[in-house]
């Protein structure tokens, strides 16, 4: 009771529930919450309070909360905003561990709401109450049961599909859109203003359900980016968790000095914070509960292999494109299993992957071939196709299907394509938990976040890389001295140093002899970069020259860059010009972290160039990464798959950039400071040779200490 | 009667219809056809045929064709294969016009089958039938009424959507889910083995008949690719037609040798193709399905702009999301519509779009948001969300909306939320052909879709471009005297030449004096390339220098690549050195065509380099290309876009860019047998400036001829 999970059981798991607002009146929502409550079959003891009195579905109404005779876990306030402070109060007075505050008038209404809903949250936290809402419709459990909201009836059916939701106003729909897909609700949460609970507090209480195996949250945002992410990977590592972000389009990219801040937009942070805990992220609704029924219902595939079993070409070649498209491929099958299939289907099917048992196909015949395709070693899982067949029941199908799928190891999931002709079809499938869909494309689906699930809980146990070869304190010391803004090429060249990432020999030259004495000790050719913290961009200004190779161009050079610059951007403060031995061969990429406000430092990975915005090619992370992590933003990327050799390209140094990106992210991680960093390009040789930073930029911020 | 599409007539509107291989028997395919076609209310004269006589369905059944009493418009076959030839014959000789095979056995079985079914074509051919199948299950029209199917009862719902089928097996599935989704059907066509009427040849008749308002396509491939792109670019400029194509892992890229040809897959050549068209290509079943009613029920938009009227925050959110995702964007409301808005809605209300009347939203709310919204005149066409209100019937929300959006004349399209509880909704749009769908991503992808068909029909009268000042007679000279296989770079920068395609300026030089002359009249730098058909990759033996800066550079440079190459192969013949300009700044696209098996000459467009296969940024239309076309390859493509300018990079001659890729498409039209030619990169100078083709690799086939 007194840890903030153990004060959570109070609405999970109240002795007693006391509605506040209760009312007689049908066309009333307070009439609606009583008769949830009652209806649902709460085990725990009710109470109705209403300044009205009488009585209510067979109960007392008590005239004031300090009439109620027994103790109250927890109570519901369906009240107008401005009362609702001083009765919280009441109820704290009382001893209620919990609190719903379904009324709306908070936060959502403007300053008055907001300073209302402070008020709630210090009132509960004198009295060591927890606050669900404002502005909420409560929870409900469909297996204790309990129910505290006051949705239209009928009731969600029971399930394992939780539902945790932002919005309060889509919940009913859904629940009753889920029902029409035969999918149950264990328990749903509707969290409103969150001026308390948010999304990250109920992820363990409600994964520790045991009837709840998968938890869908409708997310509109999510709070405290980091303790999520913690708090979600300690849950799925044991349940599925399946999140639809909306507000995809509303907050757009950034304004940003660095590429990588450019392209590092809200979404790829998401992406990347879900990725690192394991939630699985769901474009549309439908896909959220589409995928939540296979991950409820189903064993996990061993590998990607598919086997396909149908009664008509045409889906059998649809499912064979979608498994494709997700990833996914077409089992070979062994000989063996070829040759049983030949022995009991007729001449025209065929038994290669897709297996198409023909028109004719029996409900036996379907039995037989899922027995055999689900024996074969090397297929993962199995797609099975119905297509109503024109001399045989699909309830008939279903029925001889459903035994070889309870006792599988290996996941079975169903097209049962059409609507009337497959109604006891689906309705056989549904009482026993067999997930079933109208067209292959969302079977394929379904298969394929059963395989992204078995693979995250592959790499679940994985932690970050922590090099502790970094010199820490010596980075501390460099952005102590630097002010905020561009660091000058030769601070962020130590800084990264530091952080064992080798920069390309670089000097500052103030003039042209200088520059010239220089590029004879480092070797030809050599770069010239104008040096100055105002110009992020140098080669737009021409501040740039490439292979130079003498001594005399590099005089002249000096002088070139210098006008150039000046030129361009007369105020501009200019300490010399950079002279860098330039590595001419090897592959091109980028590399770069920003500090994301939601979810701290991301790391990212891509095609470099002066083209990265345009081309797009980059992957993101949480830093600091795990190794699969890093090899993952490789494996999503043009730029990382072509280190691997392409045409005339040599394997490059994989490792090198593994390296440089991880040792970057933990930088970012190590320093907020550092509010980018970029390196474009990182110069890799191959294999074996290293990866080298050709040009950095490294904008500080001022801390906040 | 006697051009084809008249003698398509038979089968739409057949004033007698026989059933041979009609059966007593009701577990028989043969029963089905007869209780269909009885069953369906088909107005013209039946007759059964059957060896066994007797009676069905209260006709007489004969026991031979030849005793058939009337004249016989339309035969309907259900018979083995092998015995279907000579009763084809028969019906021949009887004067029949049409015949639909519906039997399997033939081609799918093998060579036998393939024999039997050329056989029939033959027979069909001698007595001026034409032919539906073999193995399809033959087609119905709900409004003729007409059905000449074995599906099992019900049969569709009559609607204005028509269905043409490759696969047979699915038509039953998907005419029986279209109707859970209330979509009726005007007529059905499975094509099965196509051995005479394919996809091609029902277009137009389809499209003639006025119930039907939207064509849709489930295709397995295409048989004659551009008699397919004309037929329905004429039916399309009246109605939409949308393709579903499945198949698309089947068939892997090909094997070639420019980029051009490895990007360029199958699935290119249909999208192109479709492209061309105006054919609404789906991704899936469902989407297919989804777009054909909007197509079919709603008005076309002026433009992309659309407001979002909702009674639950939440799926306006997601709405927004989905039609950004779709390319099209919220409607910025006008002060005045704002103004009105806020007249009657409750002030928690936004009204701005979306425009949220929060969850106490009446039904005289949603209709007179609805009509204020379409009448602000930045506004082209609505998605209304309705989540079932808790104080109100979703019946009665439908029910106030329905009069404004049926006297509309911009599209509205509406995501009801739920099952149970919106049922009565949905009955009452569905009565009125309102599109209701169960999420906003759904009703958002259908908005799009309107605006595709808006757009489509702006630009169906396009035709391609084709040049006439091009010298098509030199071309033909000049690929006569090639042979087959890769053109010496004379060969092709001079076709190049004769379709207005400049090359980078190159002569000849015969001494050093010559070359000297030459590279002062181009300008410097220059490069120096030994001119030998024996030495086919130049650099390799020093036969190449580059960026030579001056008259006695080049003085020296002649005598040095003229030196290396014949010391390297003394044997060679060598006709000099050519001098060419280098033209060193500038963007790099890459342009190129293919020969596709299927469409003809398809063109590319997009980034080029050595990378292009790896960033995949590249778009494919058929060639000639419409002014259109070209512009919409560029749009699509990074490589394109950037000509506009990027960063430091200054707006690029477009124009040169179009005209280069119009001319070379036209180029691969004319000649068939270039196979593949790929001109990479094609270096396009600022605006105004010009694009030259750098390095140019045509391929030329054997011309069958």
């Amino acid at each position: 009771m007194h840890t903030k999970d153990a004060s959570l059981s109070h609405f999970f798991n109240p002795r007693s529930v006391m509605i506040i607002g209760a009312s007689t009146d049908p066309t009333k929502l307070g009439y609606g919450l009583a008769r949830n409550l009652v209806h649902s079959g709460y085990p725990g003891q009710i109470y109705f309070v209403n300044p009205k009195g009488g009585t209510l579905l067979g109960q007392p109404v008590y005239a004031d909360v300090t009439q109620v005779p027994g103790p109250v876990d927890l109570a519901v306030l369906l009240l107008p905003a401005h009362l609702t402070p001083q009765i919280l109060r009441v109820c704290g007075e009382q001893g209620v561990h919990a609190a719903i505050i379904a009324a709306g008038g908070f936060r959502e209404t403007g300053p008055q709401g907001a300073a209302l809903e402070k008020e709630c949250l210090q009132i509960a936290r004198e009295y060591d109450m927890r606050l669900l809402g404002p502005n909420c419709i409560g929870l409900l459990d469909t297996h204790l049961p309990l129910d505290t909201t006051f949705l239209s009836p009928p009731p969600p059916p029971p399930g394992d599909v939780a539902f945790i939701s932002h919005s309060g106003a889509i919940c009913a729909a859904l629940v009753d859109w889920a029902r029409g897909q035969g999918i149950g609700i264990s328990r749903l949460v509707s969290l409103g203003n969150q001026v308390d609970v948010n999304e990250t507090d109920v992820l363990a209480p409600i994964a520790a359900d045991p009837h709840t195996r998968v938890l869908n949250l409708y997310l509109e945002g999510i709070s405290d980016g980091r303790r999520f992410v913690e708090q979600a990977r300690r849950v799925t590592g044991q349940k599925p968790v399946i999140a639809l972000k909306v507000g995809r389009f509303a907050s757009r990219r950034r304004a940003a000095a660095s590429h990588t801040g450019a392209l590092a937009g809200q979404e790829s942070a998401f992406n990347a914070a879900f990725y690192r805990a394991g939630v699985i992220r769901a474009e549309t609704t439908e896909e959220m509960f589409d995928w939540a029924r296979a991950l409820a219902w189903c064993p996990l595939p061993q590998g990607r292999s598919v086997a396909v079993l149908t009664n008509s070409g045409g889906p059998g070649v649809t499912a064979a494109d979608a498994l494709e498209a997700q990833g996914l491929h077409l089992a070979n099958l062994q000989e063996d299993t070829q040759q049983a299939l030949r022995a009991f289907l007729p001449p025209v099917a065929s038994v290669r992957n897709p297996v198409d048992m023909v028109a004719s196909a029996s409900p036996e015949q379907y039995a037989q071939s899922l027995r055999h395709l689900l024996a074969d070693p090397g297929v993962h899982s199995a797609l099975v196709i119905l297509v109503a067949p024109p001399m045989f029941a699909s309830g008939a199908v279903a029925k001889a299907l459903i035994p070889i799928i309870q006792t599988a190891d290996k996941p079975v999931i169903l097209a049962v394509m059409g609507h009337m002709m497959i109604q006891e079809a689906v309705a056989h499938l549904r009482a026993v938990n067999v997930p079933e869909y109208r067209f292959p494309e969302k079977a394929a689906s379904a298969l394929a976040v059963l395989s992204r699930r078995a693979e995250f809980l592959a790499r679940a146990k994985e932690t970050p890389v922590v090099q502790d070869d970094v010199d820490d304190a010596r980075v501390r010391a460099l952005l102590a001295q630097a002010g905020p803004g561009f660091l000058p090429q030769a601070v962020s060249d130590h800084i990264l140093a530091a952080y064992g990432i080798p920069p390309v020999p670089t000097a500052l030259a103030n003039d042209a002899q200088a520059a010239a004495r220089l590029a004879h000790e480092m070797g030809f050719p050599v770069a010239l970069k104008v040096a100055s913290p105002d110009i992020p961009h140098k080669s737009d200004v021409g501040g740039v020259l490439l292979n130079v190779e003498s001594t005399e161009a590099v005089v002249q050079g000096f002088e070139t860059v210098m006008a150039n610059a000046l030129q361009a951007q007369p105020q501009a403060e200019i300490q010399g010009v950079y002279v860098q031995r330039m590595i001419l061969s090897g592959q091109e990429v980028i590399i770069g972290a920003v500090q994301d406000p939601q979810f701290g430092a991301l790391a990212m990975f891509g095609s470099g160039g002066v083209e990265v915005e345009g081309i797009k090619d980059v992957a993101f992370a949480l830093a600091p990464l795990t190794d699969k992590e890093a090899t993952h933003m490789l494996a999503s990327t043009w730029a990382g798959r072509k280190l691997d050799g392409y045409r005339n390209l040599p394997p490059a140094d994989r490792t090198a950039v593994t390296e440089a990106l991880s040792r970057l992210a933990q930088l970012a991680a190590d320093f907020p400071q550092i509010a980018e960093v970029e390196i474009n390009p990182l110069r890799v040789l191959p294999a074996g040779e290293g990866a080298f930073a050709i040009d950095v930029r490294m904008r500080v911020d001022k801390m906040e200490e």
